[in-house]
This record gives C-alpha cells, sequence and structure tokens, in this order.
C-alpha cells in the first residue's frame, strides 16, 4: 500500500505542520515520533540536522524536501549519490528577506547613517559629508555572487531600485529571464578579475561547495582596489578566510566587509573581525526561513511531485549543493 | 522671433545645464545671467526659490520646469492661476531613493539593528529578541498616503519586497497601473480611520497643500493604536504638528517615528522631539534631487512640448500641488 498521501514532517521549526495543513488540506501530515514511523517514509520534509543519521538506511524514502537553505550541514554526511530526490527549501520570500537585509546596510554606509543618529544624540542637524552627498543605488554597479532563486530574487529588487546589476554564476550565460543582467555584464571563475574590478559592492549568495571554499582568498580581492569595493556575505563563510578577508580591509582593496556568515558561527570572541574597523557583524539572521514559506515550497514541489514533473530546487552530488 | 530651441537655466544645482546638453544635444541651453534674459525665456529649468520673485512678470514665459519636488516654498506667492504652465521635478528615480531609505529604516527597527551594533562593540554574538524573530516586508502592510509618482514607484518596491501596500489618495480609486493595490485596500479622507488601522507603518508622501496641513493633527493617530502603527515622514512636516505627534507617541499610538521633515527646517535645538524616546531625525535627506534626474525628466517633458502633447506633473492651482 502507498503512502503517497501521507507526508511526513520531522523537524523542529514550530507549526510546520499545521502550516503544511494550511497549504495542502487534503494532504495528511503526520509528525516523526519514532525510527519505525521514519522507516515507513516515502515522503519526508525534514531539518537536516534530524536527518544526518538516515541519509542511506530509510528504504520506502522517495524525496525528501529540506526545511532551510544551506545544505552545509549536511554534505559531509553524503559520500555517495541519494537513494532518494533531496530538495533545498528555495522560496522567493527567502531572496526578499535578503534583499531587505542587504538594501539596508548597503543604505546604512552610503549615507553614513549611524553618523546621523549619533548627531540626533547632540540635537546636531548636519548634512556633512555623505550625508547629503550619498551615491543611490542608481549610483551603484552590484555583483551578485550565485544566481540561484535566492541570487535571482536580490538582483530583482535591487534592479527596481535602479542599480546596475553584474553577474557572477556557474553557468556560462545567465538564464533567460534575468532579464536585468545584459550579456556583457556576467562572469564566470575564469574571468573573476573582471567581475571583482567592476562592482561598487560584491554580494555573496554562492552555496558552501569545494568549488566555492576559499574562492575570495590570498589576493584575489586586490582587483577591488579602485572600486575600493565593499563585500556583503550572506551565504557562507567558507568563501573566504578571515585572515585573508582582514588583510583586504586594512590593505584598503575593500573599504567595507558586512558580514553575517563567518567561518566559525558562533564568531568565536577572539576572533580579530570584532574590532576590525569597517566590519560590521550580524548574527547569521540576514534571513531566516520562515515556516510558512516552507509550506509554500513544500506546496509548489507537492503539485509537481503528483504530477511527475522536475522539482525545484533538487540537491546534486555532482554539483555538491 | 520664436526663442523655443533655447532653453533658459536658472539653477544652482551643479551642472545641470552640461546634464542637460548631455539629454538633449540638439537643443540649446543658456544660464540665465541677467533680468534681462529671464525676460526672454519661453522655456526655463528653475530652481523655485529663485524664481519667487518673478512669477508674475515674465511676458515670454510659456513653461517652466522646476528642479524640485515640493512646491511649498512657491505657493505662498502664487495667489491666482499663473500665467505659463509649471511642472514639478518628479521622476520615478526621486520615488526609488526614496524607497532606499524607508526600507532601510523599517528594517533598523524591525530587526533591532542598532542593537546588534551595540553587541559588536562588546564582540557579542546574540540573537536575543528582535534580531532573530523579526517582520520582514511579506509580513508587513505598509500604508502610502500620496499616490502620485513618487508614491507609487516606493509602493512598487515594497511590493516587489512582498509587503501589502495599502493606500490613500485624493482620486476615488487607485490608477489602473497600480496592480499592487487591491480595491478594498484604498482609502480616501473620507474613511481615514479605517486606513490608519489597517497599517503597521504609514509613509507620507503628501505635499503640502491647505488640504494635507493637519491631516493627522488631534486624536487621529488614535485609529493607529491596535497595531501601533510607525510613521515615516519624507514629505513635508506640515501633516502633523510636533506636539500631536509626540503626543500620539506618548500615548502609544505610534510605537516610533521616522521623521526626514519638520514644520520647521532646521530643527530647531529646543524642539523636544530631538529626545522623544522612539523618534528617529533626519535632516531632510531622505531623497535629493539629482541633477542628472532632473535633465533625465526635462528631457520626457521637453519631447511632450515640442509635439504638443500634455506635460508630466502639471501644477494645479486649484489643487495646490
Amino acid at each position: 500500500m502507498s503512502n503517497l498521501n501521507i507526508v511526513y514532517v520531522y523537524s523542529k521549526m514550530p507549526n510546520l505542520t499545521s502550516e503544511l495543513k494550511l497549504c495542502l488540506p487534503t494532504v495528511q501530515f503526520h509528525n516523526v515520533e519514532s525510527d519505525a514511523e521514519l522507516k515507513k517514509a516515502e515522503v519526508i520534509v525534514a531539518d537536516y540536522d534530524l536527518m544526518i543519521p538516515n541519509m542511506y538506511n530509510l528504504q520506502n524514502l522517495k524525496w525528501m524536501q529540506g526545511t532551510w537553505a544551506g545544505l552545509d550541514l549536511l554534505t559531509p554526511h553524503i559520500n555517495k549519490p541519494l537513494p532518494f530526490i533531496l530538495t533545498r527549501f528555495s522560496n522567493h520570500r527567502f531572496g526578499q528577506i535578503m534583499a531587505e537585509y542587504i538594501i539596508t546596510h548597503i543604505t546604512i554606509i552610503e549615507r553614513d547613517l549611524l553618523k546621523v543618529f549619533a548627531n540626533q544624540q547632540q540635537k546636531l542637524w548636519s548634512r556633512d559629508g555623505n550625508i547629503f552627498h550619498y551615491r543611490s543605488f542608481s549610483d551603484l554597479s552590484i555583483g551578485i555572487m550565485g544566481l540561484g532563486s535566492i541570487g535571482e530574487w536580490i538582483a530583482r529588487c535591487f534592479s527596481m531600485l535602479g542599480a546596475k546589476i553584474i553577474g557572477y554564476g556557474r553557468k556560462p550565460s545567465p538564464n533567460q529571464q534575468m532579464d536585468f543582467i545584459s550579456p556583457n555584464s556576467y562572469y564566470t571563475k575564469s574571468n573573476i578579475n573582471n567581475f571583482l574590478s567592476n562592482c561598487d559592492y560584491i554580494i555573496n549568495t554562492l552555496p558552501s561547495t569545494p568549488e566555492t571554499a576559499g574562492l575570495l582568498n590570498g589576493d584575489v580581492l586586490k582587483s577591488c582596489a579602485d572600486r575600493k569595493t565593499v563585500l556583503i556575505n550572506v551565504a557562507r563563510g567558507s568563501i573566504i578566510n578571515e585572515n585573508d578577508l582582514i588583510c583586504a580591509l586594512e590593505n584598503g582593496w575593500l573599504s567595507h566587509a558586512v558580514l553575517d556568515v563567518f567561518e566559525t558561527e558562533p564568531l568565536p570572541k577572539d576572533s580579530r573581525l570584532w574590532a576590525t574597523k569597517q566590519v560590521s557583524i550580524t548574527p547569521h539572521v540576514s534571513a531566516i526561513s520562515r515556516t510558512k514559506h516552507v509550506a509554500e515550497h513544500f506546496k509548489d514541489n507537492w503539485n509537481l511531485y503528483v504530477n511527475n514533473l522536475p522539482l525545484l530546487a533538487v540537491y546534486s552530488f555532482d554539483k555538491g549543493y
């Protein structure tokens, strides 16, 4: 007897099962309470950390929908192709929420907003420096590293604000629907230096894979020296090691770094980053998986699944994400 | 002999004439150097303050393109219909730049970002309170007061980020192109209380006119008490007097006010607003007229003018803006 109409839920996300029921009222959702139940599952919505011990021992599992965007907790435990389809959470809402974070940090920097708040404490009306003479998005070239559904949405939001979008991706050219990237504003690993030298801001949304780890290490960021680029990292800390990042700031290749992710999290007390000038640190909060959005994403994938259509955000063993 | 192909420029904006020449290379632009030249002008691009003494004494003037969005410096000097067409600066770029400002202040509030920056000073990795459990734009209902070209663009940007848009305007229904406002999310003066009670944020973009002056005075903002709305004023200070605004904050009707404009500017040292809790003060910088954008806007209007088509952002004596 097929379990197709029972979807198992194995997650610590609050209210996930009830949100799933709201999205798909005709489907039965069942919280996993025991290993025996887990073994019955044909379709499961699950947190990656809970699934680590179970990646190769669930005989009935055909499809697992993950609840987070980043797979890097799980990938060290994947040493051969998976016996089921694994899909990441990758709702466009996630890109929207990251876009808010990035727009905000860019504006704080460009308009010297912390100075404005300090002026208020002194009852000082001042339009000195960047407070009045600021760059707006329509003056900026913003490079997006990684143009999956998250990077794409971030780029769409910036484009709406008038920024020039510069793309960096794995594919030889951007997807057709990305009409906001002109063909001569798209780069890959072979011409990463040209990419870096053309951006006022670089936004990293790349997943952590062997291909992206250390991508900005060494003196790669020297290409940013002319524009004194700002780096905003909302994806994974592995793209650049701490010492090389601090070196890029001290050399003036980067004028600022906004960091939401780190090689080790929480960022250790003895990290030099805490007190490096021109670094903004936030505790991995640029976007949070929302229960409602995970449920919406599962609904989209479910409708594809029951119609035997290709699913969204499928993990590839070869690509590593 | 017609002066149609000489456009006079009377402005303190840096490089305006050269930007205009870049936009319209076949048109002659001439900086006004004397009263005699001013009197020759048939078409002029001018700052409002410079034009105050000249509103009714330029016999040849057919069209004046202003360089700012807000006309309120000029309107006290307009006591009868003007003998020429007056157009405001109203480029969509201006809406984009204001949108950046508003998105940033909303995100700072929702995500407790000043606390995050303070934590960094103490090398503290904390996700307490709103730092992790924040509302994103997709959780917010944002009311836009004033749906001219600036308000419309602000609304478009917020809609892109997933916010629910609630409109408030003078017309009985929103323009057709505003597909991001549903008919039951649009309000006018007759039901302003319903508008106010449905918004998490209220963004004021209304021009200063006799109709909008004092619109939020008294206890009107009591309607915000349930949602503890945040007011963001990027238009003109005249919409609410200082005492009534402080009262609305102290009564908890509003939970915060972000103010870029004031009844008197610069905001006087003795204003109680400086030190009122939950008030953010910026020195009238939410958007700045950019020379390039003024030139682009003039180009659009020029192309309409030479073809005898209706111009954009025409001042109306009856509406007062």
